[in-house]
């Protein structure tokens, strides 16, 4: 059989399908490279078909930590600036914090004076302020902090302190037919209600920790009620763990920032066929 | 400003653009009924722009209990004769069940005197075949079953025993921009690994239950070892936790066959704007 040559209109019409694609640099914020050219390399390898690295687009899952991975988490994580928001907002209705531990430092500003208490101050913390309320309730109060809240330095909304080149590599990866996660150590209600609009990635696709919940058949219909209970610790261990109940499938790509993100780099890196895993070193502070 | 007059082109354009959607009954299987009427109206009523109950695609989700509502429930579970089957296979390597029960019954083929011990004869026989292994064998172990195992009395592939109503009506929902989900109180490793290609339901939309698992570094690469300890019940309470967990919206659409799904479908039926719930109740043993 002979092959037929493409027409004319055939060929200009694959050039200005193809065009497109790889006329504008994918990532403009990222400098030149070699993590840049492997990144590029790895997208090209799994999305091309024929190519002996192809991955069909169901499996291109990327998972993203997100506290110093997608945003900043300087000078502390953001959901423990909210936390204190709501000691404070919630103290005119717990007098007794003026005397009790961690809350008395908070009040007073002394963070690191709240914190030595460890894990046991921290759950307390978080125990007061994100249990004891409905869903809906945490939601809403989610919603309008961070909304409105700002950052001690640079005064800006939270939402705002997000890294431009990942927001790139997101919307470059989510092109090439990969589903973008989020699996962070953060709370998964504190996360859900924004990271849609800000790093278009849905509730659904948003793994991270979580308090227990019960189901309650009020008068005026059903609530989930959040209990003062860890029901899930999304760190270190717990990443792969949430990855595989979540998710179900392992990642091809793994992108983060810290120890707590290794286990889901080696989980990643351990399945078969191409694999790309990342720590990212945000130094720019500069441009941040 | 006048309105400018489709040209004849476009207006042609518009009707190959929109028959096809309508030229065939969406639903063939389904008898002409209110309830077939019901759905297609709601469908209507929420993918139509500028319709009063429109929703956007991303808050389309409908949610699926499995037993009795995709695929049959009779005689038994089917993941209950899986379970069988493993306690079968295990056998040799466990003598001590020919006088222990729930497995020496089990072994004698009296389900009804395995099953009399309750729930804990449940959990025991759930314990001893489902945990003990890590992920990637307990997969491989439900693929192989599921691939080759035969219903008693039809004697065909379990995965050939779902409803052919449903699928049409899976199919019809996503052609129409809903995201659909299994909600489910069986396992979630068990149903995962064959929805996609069974109900085009892929990992990451399946919630069920759960037992927990443990992250190991072993020579060979990191692995995740399944636990003899339940993690979550997915079914009544825990059904809108389940959703409420994985999927972090509220679905607009609802669908079960039994008692374990009125939660669900109170929690979908009590969010604002248009809802649809429905319980399914199979009743043509002979087309099935």
């Amino acid at each position: 059989m002979k092959t037929r040559p493409l027409s004319l209109v055939s060929a200009f019409a694959l050039a200005i399908c193809v065009v497109p694609a790889w006329a504008a640099d994918p990532l403009p914020s990222w400098n030149d490279t070699a993590t840049k050219k492997a990144i590029i390399t790895f997208v090209e390898s799994v999305t091309t078909k024929g190519s002996p690295d192809f991955v069909p687009p169901a499996e291109r899952i990327a998972t993203f930590d997100n506290d110093g991975t997608l945003w900043s988490e300087k000078p502390v994580y953001f959901q423990l600036i909210f936390a204190i928001d709501r000691v404070k907002a919630l103290a005119p209705q717990h007098p007794e914090w003026k005397d009790q531990e961690p809350f008395a430092s908070l009040l007073k500003g002394d963070l690191e004076a709240a914190l030595a208490g460890g894990e046991k101050a921290v759950a307390e913390i978080v125990m007061a302020t994100h249990a004891g309320m409905t869903t809906e309730e945490f939601e809403k109060m989610g919603k309008e902090w961070i909304a409105t809240a700002r950052h001690p330095q640079t005064k800006r909304l939270y939402t705002e302190m997000v890294y431009q080149p990942m927001l790139e590599f997101l919307a470059y990866l989510r092109a090439n037919g990969f589903k973008t996660f989020i699996v962070s150590g953060g709370g998964i209600e504190f996360m859900r209600p924004w990271t849609e609009a800000v790093y278009g990635i849905p509730p659904e696709q948003v793994v991270g920790s979580s308090i227990k919940t019960r189901f309650e058949m009020r008068d005026d219909g059903p609530v989930l009620v959040r209990l003062p209970e860890m029901n899930f610790v999304d760190d270190k261990e717990g990443k792969p763990i949430g990855i595989h109940s979540h998710i179900g499938r392992r990642p091809i790509a793994a992108f983060g920032n810290s120890d707590g993100d290794l286990q889901m780099l080696k989980w990643t890196a351990a399945g078969s066929g191409p694999r790309f895993c990342l720590l990212v070193h945000h130094t720019d502070a500069q441009r941040e």
